[in-house]
């Protein structure tokens, strides 16, 4: 059990809209990245599940709440905490925190659940090892 | 109270993702379409909010199942019901549905809270009139 | 040869950006739609190419011309040109058309040349048939 | 006039379309990614100018010739160069660089015309002294 993994990432202009700051289904977007990130840095990387023929880990559920507008030039960071909920099944809760000269703030909170399927059949399997390991340690 | 309103799209190949797949964060950009074409149906278009100056309305929370996956080319419906929660807020919960072979079948619910605010002070204002009716009238 | 197809849509929120009009790359994601609504148009929709074993045809080149800035709420009209180029690719010409009351100007003019190849060995193919028929039709 | 500006990038799902690899707009994107980083290194961020009442630089062309397929996880290095085009523009040329085991190779070139106008009446502007600064020094 140690510390959430923090991936850090500045606020692009393709990443706002007209009301100028982040839309909000872009946090997830946001969110899915630090994932991906937390999942290579463990030797994991995304690809290689869709490689292992068969095997998906498709976003069942989410949650957020959006907190503070983030703009272009932020700087931010997530944090990720993964929680196991079944043999087939995980939640990742991340928080998103906005650097505001020396301090942050947090800009949002999401929670999303994760479930091993097979691709095809779409029926439930059990989590790849490796994924499991990944979940458990953290 | 009448029928809820209905958007319809084909899910298009910058929708996807590299699951094949409409990526989990755009469902919820394609109810914000669905939520502006309601807006605009009933005369109130996005845009004038944001003329008005001093009023956003931003999205404070997200939930989400995603009950079936997306393909390019697939026919979807939204149907958006808002709901009043307070005088500055209210709630949208929205259906996608997917067309398949003559019936349809849902492939994601989705709820979000809206909370009108002052754009510089960040203060909850109430809902504009325009908004309220549409809010109330659905 | 008969008319150019024509693609209407709306410009929503998540296709703005901060500086509160559609950002320059999101015209050639228009321009996609419009081209994969031209072939389901005609019988061929995108995803029966990736059905078609190893055969992928990807975008080699784009130019755009931005004529005019885009803003949430506008109407637009996509006028396609396909062209025949060589045994296995074609150009794409479009005009983006945004209507203003009553009238329309053109809001940005773009080209990209698409090259049928096969998606594992990425060596150049013949255009399928229909899709050769497409273009040719056009 | 001093080496290009490199900035360094992984590929990330959300970049990704049904064909598995990175969509041709997304490509533009991620250039301007690099084009706001590069600002902001020589103190420019992007949001001063905005933030300058009446000073906007929308891109007027794009042009691209994409190379290779880009796929989740791909780590990818952009060289921006600009080039001073006239008093009131200027060309950013960049390529994206994917690097393959050890050494990179080229996975797209674009060029893009960005032009300094007036955000309300439109009329070309010189570059502010800043962004003038900033594209003769490269």
């Amino acid at each position: 059990m140690g510390r959430p993994f923090t991936y850090s990432r500045t606020i692009h202009f393709p990443d706002t809209d007209a009301a100028g700051v982040v839309f909000f289904a872009r946090y997830l977007s946001i969110v899915h990245e630090a994932y991906e990130e937390s999942l290579a840095a463990a030797g994991l990387p995304l690809a290689t599940f869709f490689a292992d023929h068969g095997v998906v880990v498709p976003i069942a559920k989410s949650e957020a709440s959006y907190l503070r507008p983030l703009l272009t030039g932020d700087r931010i960071e997530v944090e990720l905490t993964p929680t196991r909920l079944s043999e087939h099944s995980f939640a990742l809760e991340a928080t998103l925190w906005k650097q505001i000269s020396g301090t942050r703030k947090r800009a949002a909170v999401t929670r999303t659940e994760h479930v091993c399927i097979h691709s095809t059949t779409r029926e439930r399997l059990a989590l790849p090892d490796a994924l499991a390991t990944w979940v458990d340690a953290s």
